[in-house]
Protein backbone atom coordinates (compact mmCIF):
# COMPACT_ATOMS: atom_id res chain seq x y z
CA UNK A 1 0.00 0.00 0.00
CA UNK A 2 1.33 3.28 -1.12
CA UNK A 3 1.96 6.02 2.21
CA UNK A 4 -0.06 8.59 1.94
CA UNK A 5 0.69 11.50 -0.09
CA UNK A 6 3.08 9.58 -2.31
CA UNK A 7 0.22 9.31 -5.18
CA UNK A 8 0.06 11.00 -8.46
CA UNK A 9 -2.34 11.78 -11.52
CA UNK A 10 -1.57 11.07 -15.34
CA UNK A 11 -4.25 12.15 -17.48
CA UNK A 12 -3.08 9.82 -20.63
CA UNK A 13 -4.40 10.38 -23.72
CA UNK A 14 -4.59 6.65 -25.80
CA UNK A 15 -5.26 8.13 -29.44
CA UNK A 16 -7.82 7.17 -31.44
CA UNK A 17 -8.27 3.26 -31.25
CA UNK A 18 -5.01 1.25 -32.39
CA UNK A 19 -2.24 0.72 -29.87
CA UNK A 20 -0.10 1.46 -32.99
CA UNK A 21 -1.02 4.80 -32.41
CA UNK A 22 -0.29 5.01 -28.37
CA UNK A 23 2.69 6.67 -27.58
CA UNK A 24 5.46 5.41 -25.21
CA UNK A 25 4.87 7.38 -22.89
CA UNK A 26 1.14 6.78 -22.72
CA UNK A 27 2.04 3.07 -22.54
CA UNK A 28 4.49 3.77 -19.49
CA UNK A 29 1.76 5.75 -17.59
CA UNK A 30 -0.70 3.06 -17.80
CA UNK A 31 1.74 0.81 -16.74
CA UNK A 32 2.97 2.62 -13.91
CA UNK A 33 -0.75 2.87 -12.84
CA UNK A 34 -2.18 1.40 -9.64
CA UNK A 35 -5.53 2.83 -10.20
CA UNK A 36 -7.29 3.74 -14.02
CA UNK A 37 -10.23 5.70 -14.33
CA UNK A 38 -12.44 6.31 -17.80
CA UNK A 39 -15.41 5.70 -19.37
CA UNK A 40 -15.66 2.21 -20.27
CA UNK A 41 -15.10 1.54 -23.70
CA UNK A 42 -11.44 3.48 -23.38
CA UNK A 43 -10.64 1.02 -20.56
CA UNK A 44 -11.41 -1.76 -22.13
CA UNK A 45 -8.17 -0.94 -24.72
CA UNK A 46 -6.10 -1.98 -21.70
CA UNK A 47 -5.68 -5.24 -21.04
CA UNK A 48 -6.13 -6.52 -17.20
CA UNK A 49 -3.46 -7.42 -14.51
CA UNK A 50 -2.90 -7.64 -11.55
CA UNK A 51 -2.57 -4.71 -9.07
CA UNK A 52 -4.04 -2.74 -10.98
CA UNK A 53 -7.48 -1.24 -10.31
CA UNK A 54 -9.80 -0.36 -13.15
CA UNK A 55 -12.63 2.19 -12.09
CA UNK A 56 -15.16 2.34 -15.51
CA UNK A 57 -17.66 5.20 -15.21
CA UNK A 58 -20.58 6.50 -17.50
CA UNK A 59 -19.23 9.56 -20.39
CA UNK A 60 -21.26 11.75 -19.01
CA UNK A 61 -20.15 12.37 -15.55
CA UNK A 62 -16.47 14.08 -16.30
CA UNK A 63 -16.12 16.37 -13.41
CA UNK A 64 -17.08 12.89 -10.86
CA UNK A 65 -14.75 11.08 -12.29
CA UNK A 66 -11.57 14.33 -11.86
CA UNK A 67 -12.93 14.53 -8.35
CA UNK A 68 -12.90 10.60 -7.98
CA UNK A 69 -9.39 10.65 -9.29
CA UNK A 70 -8.30 13.64 -7.79
CA UNK A 71 -8.91 12.13 -3.97
CA UNK A 72 -7.65 8.64 -4.93
CA UNK A 73 -4.24 10.28 -5.99
CA UNK A 74 -4.43 12.15 -2.55
CA UNK A 75 -4.57 8.72 -0.63
CA UNK A 76 -1.23 7.73 -1.84
CA UNK A 77 -2.39 5.59 -5.43
CA UNK A 78 -0.89 6.18 -8.92
CA UNK A 79 -3.58 7.11 -10.94
CA UNK A 80 -4.21 7.37 -14.45
CA UNK A 81 -7.40 8.69 -15.77
CA UNK A 82 -7.61 7.92 -19.55
CA UNK A 83 -9.13 9.24 -22.55
CA UNK A 84 -9.54 8.59 -25.79
CA UNK A 85 -7.05 10.71 -28.52
CA UNK A 86 -5.66 13.76 -26.54
CA UNK A 87 -6.47 14.68 -22.96
CA UNK A 88 -6.26 18.36 -23.55
CA UNK A 89 -8.88 18.30 -26.78
CA UNK A 90 -12.76 18.03 -25.50
CA UNK A 91 -11.99 15.50 -23.25
CA UNK A 92 -10.45 14.83 -19.79
CA UNK A 93 -7.54 17.38 -18.83
CA UNK A 94 -9.94 20.41 -18.42
CA UNK A 95 -12.43 18.48 -15.94
CA UNK A 96 -9.63 17.31 -13.99
CA UNK A 97 -8.26 20.83 -13.34
CA UNK A 98 -11.14 22.31 -12.87
CA UNK A 99 -12.03 19.53 -10.28
CA UNK A 100 -8.70 20.64 -8.62
CA UNK A 101 -9.28 24.38 -8.50
CA UNK A 102 -12.92 23.57 -6.70
CA UNK A 103 -11.23 21.13 -4.77
CA UNK A 104 -9.38 20.13 -1.68
CA UNK A 105 -6.62 23.05 -1.66
CA UNK A 106 -4.05 19.79 -0.31
CA UNK A 107 -4.31 18.19 -4.10
CA UNK A 108 -2.82 21.21 -5.59
CA UNK A 109 0.59 19.46 -4.11
CA UNK A 110 0.20 16.48 -6.26
CA UNK A 111 2.26 15.54 -9.04
CA UNK A 112 -0.07 16.16 -11.81
CA UNK A 113 1.29 15.16 -15.89
CA UNK A 114 -0.78 15.18 -19.24
CA UNK A 115 0.44 13.03 -21.39
CA UNK A 116 -0.73 13.70 -25.04
CA UNK A 117 -1.94 11.66 -27.74
CA UNK A 118 -3.09 11.59 -31.39
CA UNK A 119 -6.45 13.13 -31.41
CA UNK A 120 -9.29 12.61 -33.66
CA UNK A 121 -8.86 15.76 -36.08
CA UNK A 122 -4.95 14.70 -36.91
CA UNK A 123 -5.92 10.76 -37.17
CA UNK A 124 -8.71 11.69 -39.64
CA UNK A 125 -6.66 14.27 -42.08
CA UNK A 126 -3.88 12.10 -41.96
CA UNK A 127 -6.58 8.97 -43.73
CA UNK A 128 -7.84 11.64 -45.63
CA UNK A 129 -4.43 13.08 -47.24
CA UNK A 130 -3.57 16.63 -45.84
CA UNK A 131 -6.88 18.49 -45.40
CA UNK A 132 -5.10 20.63 -42.72
CA UNK A 133 -2.40 22.08 -44.81
CA UNK A 134 -3.84 25.37 -43.82
CA UNK A 135 -5.11 27.11 -40.65
CA UNK A 136 -7.29 25.46 -39.17
CA UNK A 137 -9.78 25.32 -36.25
CA UNK A 138 -11.74 22.79 -33.85
CA UNK A 139 -15.13 22.95 -32.47
CA UNK A 140 -17.20 21.39 -30.00
CA UNK A 141 -20.58 21.37 -31.76
CA UNK A 142 -21.81 20.31 -28.04
CA UNK A 143 -24.36 22.51 -26.52
CA UNK A 144 -24.08 20.89 -22.77
CA UNK A 145 -21.88 23.27 -21.74
CA UNK A 146 -21.88 26.29 -23.95
CA UNK A 147 -25.06 27.93 -25.49
CA UNK A 148 -25.73 27.31 -29.29
CA UNK A 149 -25.89 31.16 -30.50
CA UNK A 150 -22.10 30.27 -29.07
CA UNK A 151 -21.59 27.83 -31.28
CA UNK A 152 -23.14 29.57 -34.26
CA UNK A 153 -21.25 32.65 -33.40
CA UNK A 154 -17.88 31.01 -33.97
CA UNK A 155 -18.86 29.18 -37.00
CA UNK A 156 -19.52 31.84 -38.50
CA UNK A 157 -16.53 33.85 -37.88
CA UNK A 158 -14.13 30.85 -39.26
CA UNK A 159 -16.02 30.37 -42.31
CA UNK A 160 -15.92 33.97 -42.94
CA UNK A 161 -11.94 33.96 -42.24
CA UNK A 162 -11.73 30.72 -44.30
CA UNK A 163 -10.33 28.23 -41.75
CA UNK A 164 -10.38 24.12 -42.37
CA UNK A 165 -13.27 23.71 -40.00
CA UNK A 166 -12.80 20.58 -37.73
CA UNK A 167 -16.12 19.53 -35.47
CA UNK A 168 -15.90 17.16 -32.55
CA UNK A 169 -19.22 15.92 -31.16
CA UNK A 170 -20.68 16.57 -34.19
CA UNK A 171 -24.08 14.49 -33.05
CA UNK A 172 -25.61 12.23 -30.65
CA UNK A 173 -29.12 11.60 -29.49
CA UNK A 174 -29.85 14.18 -27.27
CA UNK A 175 -28.76 16.52 -30.15
CA UNK A 176 -29.43 15.34 -33.43
CA UNK A 177 -29.74 18.16 -35.60
CA UNK A 178 -26.88 20.68 -34.81
CA UNK A 179 -24.71 19.02 -37.38
CA UNK A 180 -26.71 19.49 -40.12
CA UNK A 181 -27.48 23.50 -39.19
CA UNK A 182 -23.53 23.72 -39.03
CA UNK A 183 -23.15 22.48 -42.58
CA UNK A 184 -26.32 24.54 -43.69
CA UNK A 185 -24.07 27.42 -42.39
CA UNK A 186 -21.35 26.10 -43.64
CA UNK A 187 -23.19 26.62 -47.20
CA UNK A 188 -23.92 30.71 -47.20
CA UNK A 189 -20.04 30.96 -46.77
CA UNK A 190 -18.37 27.82 -48.90
CA UNK A 191 -19.14 26.60 -52.36
CA UNK A 192 -21.65 23.34 -52.47
CA UNK A 193 -18.38 21.51 -53.81
CA UNK A 194 -16.01 22.60 -50.72
CA UNK A 195 -14.80 18.53 -49.88
CA UNK A 196 -16.18 17.14 -46.36
CA UNK A 197 -14.80 14.51 -44.68
CA UNK A 198 -16.85 12.35 -42.31
CA UNK A 199 -14.33 10.35 -40.51
CA UNK A 200 -15.86 7.56 -38.26
CA UNK A 201 -13.92 5.16 -36.38
CA UNK A 202 -10.60 5.95 -37.35
CA UNK A 203 -8.09 3.27 -36.35
CA UNK A 204 -10.74 0.90 -35.11
CA UNK A 205 -11.81 -2.23 -37.16
CA UNK A 206 -15.11 -0.42 -37.66
CA UNK A 207 -13.27 2.82 -39.41
CA UNK A 208 -15.03 4.63 -42.34
CA UNK A 209 -13.96 7.66 -44.05
CA UNK A 210 -16.34 9.41 -46.34
CA UNK A 211 -15.40 12.12 -48.97
CA UNK A 212 -18.16 14.42 -49.40
CA UNK A 213 -19.04 17.32 -50.91
CA UNK A 214 -20.73 19.63 -48.57
CA UNK A 215 -23.22 19.70 -50.66
CA UNK A 216 -23.79 15.71 -50.06
CA UNK A 217 -22.52 16.32 -46.48
CA UNK A 218 -25.70 18.13 -45.59
CA UNK A 219 -28.05 15.30 -46.96
CA UNK A 220 -25.88 12.68 -44.90
CA UNK A 221 -25.54 14.67 -41.98
CA UNK A 222 -28.06 12.29 -39.94
CA UNK A 223 -25.56 9.35 -40.78
CA UNK A 224 -23.22 10.81 -38.38
CA UNK A 225 -22.71 9.82 -34.80
CA UNK A 226 -20.84 10.70 -31.41
CA UNK A 227 -17.91 8.73 -33.13
CA UNK A 228 -17.95 10.77 -36.42
CA UNK A 229 -15.37 13.37 -36.76
CA UNK A 230 -16.22 15.90 -39.45
CA UNK A 231 -13.40 18.30 -40.94
CA UNK A 232 -15.21 20.96 -44.03
CA UNK A 233 -12.67 22.00 -46.23
CA UNK A 234 -11.31 25.77 -46.70
CA UNK A 235 -11.97 27.74 -50.19
CA UNK A 236 -8.82 26.26 -51.00
CA UNK A 237 -9.32 22.53 -50.35
CA UNK A 238 -9.08 20.25 -53.17
CA UNK A 239 -9.54 16.96 -54.44
CA UNK A 240 -6.69 14.68 -56.10
CA UNK A 241 -8.66 12.04 -58.05
CA UNK A 242 -6.37 8.10 -58.10
CA UNK A 243 -6.91 5.88 -60.36
CA UNK A 244 -9.43 2.81 -59.50
CA UNK A 245 -11.74 2.59 -57.10
CA UNK A 246 -9.43 4.43 -54.33
CA UNK A 247 -11.24 7.87 -52.78
CA UNK A 248 -9.41 11.49 -54.17
CA UNK A 249 -6.74 12.72 -51.52
CA UNK A 250 -8.03 16.04 -49.71
CA UNK A 251 -5.82 18.69 -49.22
CA UNK A 252 -5.29 22.20 -48.19
CA UNK A 253 -2.78 23.95 -50.37
CA UNK A 254 0.06 25.53 -48.01
CA UNK A 255 -0.22 28.99 -49.67
CA UNK A 256 -3.15 31.89 -50.25
CA UNK A 257 -3.47 33.95 -52.65
CA UNK A 258 -6.84 35.41 -52.52
CA UNK A 259 -7.41 38.19 -50.17
CA UNK A 260 -9.60 38.44 -47.39
CA UNK A 261 -12.34 40.17 -48.28
CA UNK A 262 -12.80 37.69 -50.97
CA UNK A 263 -13.95 35.24 -48.63
CA UNK A 264 -15.48 37.16 -45.89
CA UNK A 265 -18.26 37.43 -47.80
CA UNK A 266 -21.36 35.97 -47.40
CA UNK A 267 -23.26 34.07 -50.49
CA UNK A 268 -26.62 34.24 -49.59
CA UNK B 1 16.82 -3.42 -56.13
CA UNK B 2 13.42 -2.92 -56.04
CA UNK B 3 11.43 -3.28 -58.84
CA UNK B 4 10.36 -0.24 -60.49
CA UNK B 5 6.31 0.92 -59.65
CA UNK B 6 7.12 -1.44 -56.03
CA UNK B 7 7.85 1.80 -54.09
CA UNK B 8 5.91 3.52 -51.29
CA UNK B 9 5.70 7.00 -49.88
CA UNK B 10 4.67 7.73 -45.77
CA UNK B 11 5.10 10.86 -44.65
CA UNK B 12 6.05 10.20 -40.97
CA UNK B 13 5.30 12.64 -38.00
CA UNK B 14 7.98 12.31 -35.33
CA UNK B 15 6.01 14.11 -32.78
CA UNK B 16 8.00 17.22 -30.58
CA UNK B 17 11.56 15.89 -29.55
CA UNK B 18 11.27 13.01 -27.03
CA UNK B 19 11.31 9.13 -28.75
CA UNK B 20 8.62 8.47 -25.77
CA UNK B 21 5.97 10.69 -28.30
CA UNK B 22 7.13 8.87 -31.30
CA UNK B 23 4.06 6.35 -31.82
CA UNK B 24 4.76 2.58 -32.55
CA UNK B 25 3.17 3.09 -36.31
CA UNK B 26 6.17 6.00 -36.84
CA UNK B 27 8.62 4.24 -35.99
CA UNK B 28 7.58 1.34 -37.92
CA UNK B 29 7.32 2.85 -41.38
CA UNK B 30 10.76 4.34 -40.44
CA UNK B 31 11.93 0.96 -40.00
CA UNK B 32 10.27 -0.35 -43.09
CA UNK B 33 11.86 2.89 -45.59
CA UNK B 34 15.33 2.52 -47.98
CA UNK B 35 14.94 5.97 -47.59
CA UNK B 36 14.56 8.88 -45.54
CA UNK B 37 13.81 12.58 -46.92
CA UNK B 38 13.64 15.54 -43.97
CA UNK B 39 15.05 19.07 -42.78
CA UNK B 40 18.69 17.50 -41.15
CA UNK B 41 17.71 18.37 -37.92
CA UNK B 42 14.53 16.03 -37.87
CA UNK B 43 16.99 13.21 -39.76
CA UNK B 44 19.53 13.41 -36.89
CA UNK B 45 17.11 12.05 -34.54
CA UNK B 46 16.82 8.83 -36.20
CA UNK B 47 19.94 6.52 -35.80
CA UNK B 48 21.71 5.36 -38.97
CA UNK B 49 21.25 1.78 -39.76
CA UNK B 50 22.55 -0.26 -43.00
CA UNK B 51 20.40 -0.47 -45.72
CA UNK B 52 18.64 3.14 -45.06
CA UNK B 53 19.78 6.35 -46.68
CA UNK B 54 19.20 9.36 -45.35
CA UNK B 55 18.62 12.32 -47.82
CA UNK B 56 18.64 15.72 -45.81
CA UNK B 57 17.52 19.12 -46.99
CA UNK B 58 17.17 22.94 -45.98
CA UNK B 59 14.30 23.30 -44.07
CA UNK B 60 12.37 25.55 -46.75
CA UNK B 61 12.75 23.98 -50.09
CA UNK B 62 9.36 21.53 -48.53
CA UNK B 63 8.34 21.39 -52.51
CA UNK B 64 11.58 20.35 -53.73
CA UNK B 65 11.88 17.42 -50.82
CA UNK B 66 8.43 16.08 -51.84
CA UNK B 67 9.25 16.01 -55.58
CA UNK B 68 12.27 14.26 -54.59
CA UNK B 69 10.36 11.90 -52.39
CA UNK B 70 8.11 10.42 -55.37
CA UNK B 71 10.61 10.30 -57.75
CA UNK B 72 12.35 7.63 -55.50
CA UNK B 73 9.31 5.81 -54.95
CA UNK B 74 8.49 5.68 -58.05
CA UNK B 75 11.55 4.22 -58.58
CA UNK B 76 10.41 2.00 -56.42
CA UNK B 77 12.13 3.00 -53.29
CA UNK B 78 10.48 2.60 -49.85
CA UNK B 79 10.87 6.24 -49.02
CA UNK B 80 9.64 7.85 -45.44
CA UNK B 81 9.57 11.85 -45.65
CA UNK B 82 10.01 12.82 -41.94
CA UNK B 83 8.69 15.87 -40.21
CA UNK B 84 8.54 17.00 -36.79
CA UNK B 85 5.36 16.79 -34.94
CA UNK B 86 2.52 16.12 -37.04
CA UNK B 87 3.11 16.36 -40.87
CA UNK B 88 -0.19 17.55 -41.58
CA UNK B 89 0.38 21.13 -39.44
CA UNK B 90 2.20 23.01 -40.94
CA UNK B 91 4.59 20.36 -42.21
CA UNK B 92 5.56 18.18 -45.38
CA UNK B 93 2.30 16.13 -45.96
CA UNK B 94 0.80 19.05 -48.05
CA UNK B 95 3.82 19.39 -49.77
CA UNK B 96 3.38 15.91 -51.05
CA UNK B 97 0.10 16.19 -52.01
CA UNK B 98 0.86 19.70 -54.07
CA UNK B 99 3.95 18.39 -55.78
CA UNK B 100 1.76 14.59 -56.19
CA UNK B 101 -1.18 17.03 -57.76
CA UNK B 102 1.47 18.98 -60.53
CA UNK B 103 4.08 15.70 -60.73
CA UNK B 104 3.97 12.60 -62.98
CA UNK B 105 0.36 10.87 -63.40
CA UNK B 106 1.82 7.74 -62.63
CA UNK B 107 2.69 9.02 -58.92
CA UNK B 108 -0.87 9.36 -58.73
CA UNK B 109 -0.91 5.29 -58.23
CA UNK B 110 1.64 5.36 -55.37
CA UNK B 111 0.66 3.94 -52.12
CA UNK B 112 0.86 6.84 -49.92
CA UNK B 113 0.70 7.04 -46.49
CA UNK B 114 0.11 9.81 -43.62
CA UNK B 115 1.65 8.67 -40.13
CA UNK B 116 0.11 11.49 -37.45
CA UNK B 117 2.52 12.63 -35.17
CA UNK B 118 1.96 14.56 -31.73
CA UNK B 119 1.67 18.37 -32.71
CA UNK B 120 3.43 21.01 -30.77
CA UNK B 121 0.07 22.48 -29.78
CA UNK B 122 -0.99 19.44 -28.27
CA UNK B 123 2.71 18.77 -26.17
CA UNK B 124 2.97 22.50 -25.32
CA UNK B 125 -0.74 22.50 -23.59
CA UNK B 126 -0.22 19.17 -22.24
CA UNK B 127 2.95 20.70 -20.07
CA UNK B 128 0.82 23.90 -19.10
CA UNK B 129 -2.18 22.38 -18.02
CA UNK B 130 -5.07 22.09 -20.44
CA UNK B 131 -5.52 25.81 -22.30
CA UNK B 132 -7.60 23.84 -25.26
CA UNK B 133 -9.90 22.86 -23.08
CA UNK B 134 -12.09 24.72 -25.84
CA UNK B 135 -12.72 25.91 -28.75
CA UNK B 136 -8.89 26.69 -30.11
CA UNK B 137 -7.41 27.37 -33.87
CA UNK B 138 -4.00 27.33 -35.03
CA UNK B 139 -2.83 29.77 -36.93
CA UNK B 140 0.58 30.03 -39.10
CA UNK B 141 2.20 33.40 -38.40
CA UNK B 142 4.48 32.93 -41.45
CA UNK B 143 3.81 35.04 -44.30
CA UNK B 144 6.06 33.44 -46.63
CA UNK B 145 2.93 31.89 -48.05
CA UNK B 146 -0.25 33.85 -48.00
CA UNK B 147 -0.42 37.90 -47.18
CA UNK B 148 -0.15 39.38 -43.70
CA UNK B 149 -3.18 40.80 -44.36
CA UNK B 150 -4.74 36.86 -44.23
CA UNK B 151 -3.02 36.64 -41.49
CA UNK B 152 -4.27 39.59 -39.62
CA UNK B 153 -8.04 39.38 -41.07
CA UNK B 154 -7.96 35.53 -39.42
CA UNK B 155 -6.60 36.31 -36.19
CA UNK B 156 -9.36 39.14 -35.82
CA UNK B 157 -12.00 36.53 -36.45
CA UNK B 158 -10.69 34.41 -33.83
CA UNK B 159 -10.30 37.01 -31.70
CA UNK B 160 -13.73 37.86 -31.53
CA UNK B 161 -15.21 34.56 -31.76
CA UNK B 162 -13.18 33.87 -28.32
CA UNK B 163 -11.11 30.88 -29.67
CA UNK B 164 -7.90 30.44 -27.84
CA UNK B 165 -5.15 30.37 -30.52
CA UNK B 166 -2.15 28.84 -30.88
CA UNK B 167 0.35 30.49 -33.47
CA UNK B 168 2.82 28.28 -34.81
CA UNK B 169 5.79 29.57 -36.65
CA UNK B 170 5.76 32.97 -34.27
CA UNK B 171 8.83 33.98 -35.80
CA UNK B 172 12.19 34.25 -37.81
CA UNK B 173 15.25 36.13 -38.78
CA UNK B 174 13.30 36.76 -41.53
CA UNK B 175 10.28 37.91 -39.99
CA UNK B 176 11.36 39.65 -36.88
CA UNK B 177 7.79 41.84 -35.87
CA UNK B 178 4.90 39.42 -36.89
CA UNK B 179 4.33 37.77 -33.32
CA UNK B 180 4.25 41.53 -31.76
CA UNK B 181 2.02 42.48 -34.41
CA UNK B 182 -0.15 39.15 -33.86
CA UNK B 183 -0.05 40.01 -29.63
CA UNK B 184 -0.64 43.79 -29.80
CA UNK B 185 -3.84 42.45 -31.93
CA UNK B 186 -4.76 40.50 -29.30
CA UNK B 187 -4.43 43.33 -26.72
CA UNK B 188 -7.52 44.80 -28.51
CA UNK B 189 -10.09 42.16 -27.84
CA UNK B 190 -8.44 40.36 -24.55
CA UNK B 191 -7.38 41.28 -21.36
CA UNK B 192 -3.71 42.36 -20.41
CA UNK B 193 -4.07 39.44 -17.85
CA UNK B 194 -5.38 36.28 -20.24
CA UNK B 195 -2.84 34.19 -20.11
CA UNK B 196 0.02 33.14 -22.79
CA UNK B 197 2.07 30.15 -22.84
CA UNK B 198 5.73 30.12 -24.70
CA UNK B 199 6.58 26.89 -25.02
CA UNK B 200 9.71 26.50 -26.89
CA UNK B 201 11.69 23.00 -27.69
CA UNK B 202 8.87 21.13 -25.67
CA UNK B 203 10.14 17.24 -25.20
CA UNK B 204 13.79 18.49 -25.76
CA UNK B 205 17.11 18.56 -23.18
CA UNK B 206 16.65 22.80 -23.62
CA UNK B 207 13.02 22.36 -23.12
CA UNK B 208 11.74 25.74 -21.68
CA UNK B 209 7.89 26.80 -20.56
CA UNK B 210 6.60 30.13 -20.14
CA UNK B 211 3.59 31.19 -18.28
CA UNK B 212 2.89 34.95 -18.96
CA UNK B 213 0.38 37.83 -19.07
CA UNK B 214 -0.88 38.95 -22.68
CA UNK B 215 0.82 42.10 -21.16
CA UNK B 216 4.41 40.72 -20.27
CA UNK B 217 4.16 38.68 -23.46
CA UNK B 218 3.71 41.52 -25.98
CA UNK B 219 7.52 42.35 -23.80
CA UNK B 220 8.88 39.49 -24.49
CA UNK B 221 7.76 38.70 -28.53
CA UNK B 222 11.48 38.86 -29.13
CA UNK B 223 12.01 36.48 -27.16
CA UNK B 224 10.63 34.10 -29.12
CA UNK B 225 11.59 31.72 -32.55
CA UNK B 226 10.93 29.13 -34.62
CA UNK B 227 10.96 26.48 -31.97
CA UNK B 228 8.41 28.23 -29.72
CA UNK B 229 4.69 27.34 -30.12
CA UNK B 230 2.60 30.03 -28.48
CA UNK B 231 -0.97 30.29 -26.98
CA UNK B 232 -3.38 33.06 -26.42
CA UNK B 233 -5.94 32.10 -23.86
CA UNK B 234 -9.28 32.37 -24.37
CA UNK B 235 -11.95 35.30 -22.06
CA UNK B 236 -12.91 32.61 -19.78
CA UNK B 237 -8.42 30.72 -19.32
CA UNK B 238 -7.35 30.75 -16.16
CA UNK B 239 -4.19 30.05 -14.05
CA UNK B 240 -4.41 27.81 -10.73
CA UNK B 241 -1.48 28.55 -8.65
CA UNK B 242 0.58 25.97 -7.29
CA UNK B 243 2.54 26.11 -3.98
CA UNK B 244 6.55 26.60 -3.97
CA UNK B 245 8.31 27.43 -6.73
CA UNK B 246 5.89 25.75 -9.27
CA UNK B 247 4.13 27.03 -12.46
CA UNK B 248 0.35 28.07 -12.60
CA UNK B 249 -1.70 25.20 -13.75
CA UNK B 250 -3.07 27.10 -17.03
CA UNK B 251 -6.51 25.91 -18.31
CA UNK B 252 -9.74 26.66 -20.45
CA UNK B 253 -13.06 25.63 -18.60
CA UNK B 254 -15.14 23.22 -20.97
CA UNK B 255 -18.30 25.68 -19.96
CA UNK B 256 -19.06 28.86 -21.90
CA UNK B 257 -21.77 30.94 -20.33
CA UNK B 258 -20.95 34.03 -21.13
CA UNK B 259 -23.02 34.96 -24.70
CA UNK B 260 -21.34 35.78 -27.84
CA UNK B 261 -21.93 39.64 -27.90
CA UNK B 262 -20.03 39.93 -24.74
CA UNK B 263 -17.18 38.48 -26.24
CA UNK B 264 -17.57 40.42 -29.96
CA UNK B 265 -16.55 43.71 -29.17
CA UNK B 266 -12.67 44.97 -29.47
CA UNK B 267 -11.77 47.05 -26.59
CA UNK B 268 -10.42 50.02 -28.12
Amino acid sequence: MAEAGSGSLTVVGLGPGEAHWLTPAAQAAIDAATDLIGYGPYLDRIPERDGQTKHASDNRVEIDRAGHALRLAAEGRNVAVVSGGDPGVFAMAAAVFEALEAGDPAWLSLPITVEPGITAMLASAARAGAPLGGDFCAISLSDNLKPWEVVTARLEAVLKADFVICLYNPISKARPWQLRAALELATRHREAQTPVIFARAVGRPDENLRILTLAEALEAAASADMATLVTIGASSTKLIPRPGEAAPWVYTPRSVTKSPSATSQGRT
